[in-house]
C-alpha cells in the first residue's frame, strides 16, 4: 500500500533557521562567556504519542525538571553522560511519562524496562532490556558503559554492554544500583523504599486495556480475527502509551551523549524488548571526528519495532552531516522511516525523534582564536503529539513545547519538524 | 593505539574472481536446469575462533550435515528462511559448536543462547536473547518472524520481533516450541527429554575457565587489576570459546535469508545478550530492491561486543552493493571493524563473517530469456580461524573449509579473507 506523506509545504521548503517553531522558543544565542561551566545545552522528551491538553502542563513540567537537573550539572563541570543520565532520571521518576516509575504494565501485569544510553566521545553503549526492580533504568545502562569504559574483567573477559532480564537485575544489585524484589514490582516495594513503582495511570491504563483486549478477543471469530491481523485498524494505536522518555547533550568540552529509556508497549509480551534497548535505534551519540563534521546526538520514541527495524536512531545521526540538517532530517524521517522498505507492510509508522548537531566556529569577530559551539537541534514526529524541552546552561529556565501534527494530518503517515538554533559561548579547547 | 592490519598482499590485491581459495572449492558452475527445486545455495559457519585440528573434523561434518539440511529443504521447494532454519537447527544441535547444545556456560553456570533471523524478502526480523531453557533458540527467533509476519495481534497490539529471557521461554512453550524447564538446564533435562543441553565439552570448558578466572582474581592484587583492565594480555581471549553459528541461504526464488545462534561468550555474566541476538550486527538479509542492485546476506561470529558496536552484519551487506565484493568486503573489515573508530580502545578486535551476494543474469547465451542467478560468497575472519561449508542444491555433497589466519599474522589486528562464486541454473521469474 502506498502511504500518504504529509508535510507542510511551508516546513517542507524551509530552510534550517526558518524551522517553524517559533523565533522566540528557538533561538537562545547566548553572548560569549569565559566560564566554560555555564557551557552545554540539553533537549529532552517525554515521549512521542499522545498528550492530552488535560496533563500537558504536568508533560511540559517534567521536562523542564529534567532540562535543569541536566543544567545543573553542566554547570557543575560534568561531562555530557552524566548530564543526559541526570535528565533521564528526572523523566523516569514521574508518573506521568513511560518509562521508571509509570511505566506501562506488560500482558503479565508486570514492568519491564528497557533503557540505552551512549557516549559520543568513547562511542561506548550501554543498555539494559526487560528490566524489572530497579527504579531508574538509566542508572544500569549508565553503569554498564562506565563499567565497559574501563576495559577487560578479570581473567580477560570483555565487559558486558547489554544485559537483560534477572542477570540484568543482580549486576544492578551487586553494583550498588537502588532496587526492589521484582516479585514486588508488580505490587509494591518492599518496607522502607518510600517509592510505588506503578503508578495509578499505568494501573487503570492496564485494567482498561486489559478489558480492551479481552473484548477484542472475544468478538473477533477465527476468520474476523485473521483478516484484522492483516489489516490495520485506525482506533487501534493507543499512541498515548508509546511515550518513552529521552536527552542528548552536549558539553562544556562539545562532547555529545544520548539516552532513551521506556517501559515499552501496553500489554507487551513479557521478556519484550524494545528499541530503548537496542544498539543504533533508541539512542546514538557520535563526536566530530575524521569522517564527521559535526558531533550529533538523538534519541528516538515510538513504536519500537519500527524503531528498530528502521534503526531510526543511527540514521538520522548519519543525515545529520549533510549541510542543511533540516532537509535532512525530513528526507529521513520521510524516506527511511514513514516510506522506509523495511516497514512496507505497515501503514502506520509511529516513532519521534530528538536531534542534535554541533560544531566549533568563532566565538567572536574580534577574537578569532576563541571558539564557540554551534547548536542546531530538531525534533519531529508521525505520532499525534511529541512532548519536548531544551535548555542551554546559560538559561535562566528551560523552555517547553508540545508538538503537534498539522491539523488534518493522519498519525502514523505524516510527520511534523520543528528545530531551533544555540551558540555557545567560548569553550575549552 | 595504532592497529596493524596485516592481510596477505596476493589477496589484497586479487579481484574477486581470484580469491584466495582454490578453484576447486570456490567453483560451482552448474549446468541450467528447468527444474528450479534444484536451485539454492547455502553457505554455513561453525564459528570464527580457534578450532583445533584435533577436532577439524568434527567442525567440518557439522558444517557438511547443516548445508546438507537446508538443501533438503531447498530441493523440496522450502524458501530461504525455512532453508537457513534448518542448517541452523543441525548446528545447534552439535555438541562441539557453541549454541544451543553445547553453548558456552555462563557465570552461573547456565546456558543462556542469543539466536536471530532475517528474511530478505519481507526483511523482517525475529530475535531471542538469554534465552534458556529451549533446545533449538533459532526456532523461537523463526517462529517470532512468521508471527511478526502475519500482522497486528488482539486489539491492534504490534507483535515483538525480539524477547528475551524467561518471558522469551514462556512464548516458545506457548507457542509449542520443544522446551525443558529452564531450572533443569544447568543439569540435564526432565526425564523423557533425550537431549543432555549442556555437552562434556561445555562443562570441562566452564569449570576450566572458573578456575583460571578464581586464579587471576586471587593474584591480581588491586592496583594490578586496575591497571590490568586497562591493557590487554595476548594470551587472555580464549578464541575456542568465540564460535557461535550461522548461515545464509539463496533460494529458487532468488530470496535470501540469514541467521545466528550463539551461547555466547564464556563465563559471561547471567542476562548478557551478544551480537547474535542485536538487529544489524549478528544477521543481515536484504533482496534486491529499489536501491540494491544485490541481494544480500550475512551472519557474523566473534566477539559479541565488537560485533555490536560496530553492526558488522549490516556494514558489510551495505559494501556487497559495491562492483567488487571481495574488495568491499576487504575494506569493511579492515575500516570498519579492526580499525573501526567505535572499537579504537581495543587493540584486539575478534570477529568473522560469511557474506553471499547473488543478482539475476542470463542463464544461457542461445537463450537470453532465461534467467540465471549469480552467487558470489565471501567469508573473512580475524580469529585465528572460522569453520566454514557451503553446497549448492545441485551439488551431491557439501565443502567445507577451516580457513587459517596466514602465517606470522596476529588474531585481533590480521585478517584473512577468501570466497568463491556460483552459477545457478534457470530461475522461477
Amino acid at each position: 500500500m502506498e502511504k500518504r506523506i504529509n508535510v507542510p509545504e511551508a516546513q517542507q521548503a524551509s530552510p534550517f533557521v526558518n524551522a517553524s517553531v517559533g523565533t522566540e522558543a528557538a533561538e537562545c544565542d547566548l553572548a560569549t562567556s569565559k566560564n566554560v561551566k555555564s557551557m552545554g545545552f540539553v533537549l529532552v522528551h517525554a515521549g512521542a504519542g499522545y498528550h492530552s491538553e488535560s496533563k500537558a502542563k504536568e508533560y511540559k513540567h517534567v521536562c523542564k525538571r529534567a532540562c535543569q537537573k541536566a543544567v545543573e550539572k553542566l554547570k557543575s563541570g560534568a561531562l555530557a553522560v552524566e548530564a543526559v543520565t541526570a535528565a533521564l532520571v528526572e523523566l523516569e521518576d514521574s508518573p506521568f511519562t513511560n518509562a521508571g516509575m509509570g511505566s506501562n504494565l506488560n500482558l503479565s501485569g508486570e514492568i519491564e524496562c528497557d533503557a540505552s544510553i551512549m557516549d559520543g566521545k568513547s562511542l561506548h553503549f550501554g543498555a539494559v532490556g526487560a528490566l524489572s526492580g530497579i527504579k531508574n533504568p538509566v542508572l544500569v545502562a549508565n553503569r554498564l558503559l562506565s563499567e565497559a569504559q574501563k576495559g577487560k574483567l578479570s581473567a580477560g573477559r570483555i565487559p558486558p554492554c547489554f544485559l537483560v532480564g534477572r542477570g540484568a537485575y543482580y549486576w544492578a544489585r551487586d553494583h550498588g544500583i537502588p532496587y526492589c524484589l521484582p516479585e514486588k514490582m508488580a505490587t509494591s516495594c518492599p518496607s522502607g523504599a518510600t517509592v510505588q513503582y506503578i503508578s495509578k495511570f499505568s494501573l487503570s491504563a492496564f485494567k482498561r486495556n486489559k478489558r480492551k483486549m479481552e473484548l477484542a478477543e472475544k468478538v473477533e471469530t477465527e476468520f474476523i480475527q485473521t483478516k484484522k491481523r492483516r489489516q490495520s485498524s485506525e482506533n487501534e494505536n493507543d499512541s498515548g502509551s508509546l511515550d518513552t522518555v529521552g536527552a542528548i547533550v552536549v558539553d562544556h568540552e562539545g562532547n555529545v551523549a544520548a539516552a532513551v529509556s521506556s517501559g515499552g508497549l501496553a500489554m507487551k509480551h513479557a521478556g519484550r524488548v524494545g528499541q530503548a534497548a537496542h544498539y543504533g535505534c533508541g539512542c546514538w551519540a557520535e563526536n566530530a571526528g575524521n569522517l564527521n563534521t559535526y558531533s550529533t546526538a538523538v534519541s528516538t520514541s515510538g513504536c519500537g519495532e519500527h524503531l528498530v527495524r528502521t534503526m531510526l536512531a543511527r540514521e538520522c545521526s548519519a543525515a545529520m552531516q549533510y549541510e542543511d540538517a533540516h532537509h535532512a532530517l525530513l528526507e529521513t524521517m520521510q524516506n527511511k522511516f514513514i516510506g522506509s522498505p523495511f516497514l512496507s507492510s505497515e501503514d502506520c509508522v509511529l516513532g519521534g525523534v530528538i536531534v542534535l548537531r554541533s560544531c566549533r566556529c568563532v566565538a567572536e569577530e574580534s577574537s578569532p582564536d576563541v571558539q564557540a559551539l554551534l547548536v542546531e537541534f530538531l525534533w519531529s514526529h508521525t505520532t499525534e503529539s511529541m512532548c519536548i524541552g531544551y535548555m542551554s546552561a546559560r538559561d535562566g529556565k528551560a523552555k517547553t513545547h508540545i508538538s503537534r501534527l498539522p491539523p488534518g494530518a493522519v498519525a502514523g503517515q505524516s510527520l511534523a519538524i520543528e528545530g531551533g538554533v544555540c551558540r555557545l559561548g567560548s569553550l575549552s579547547r
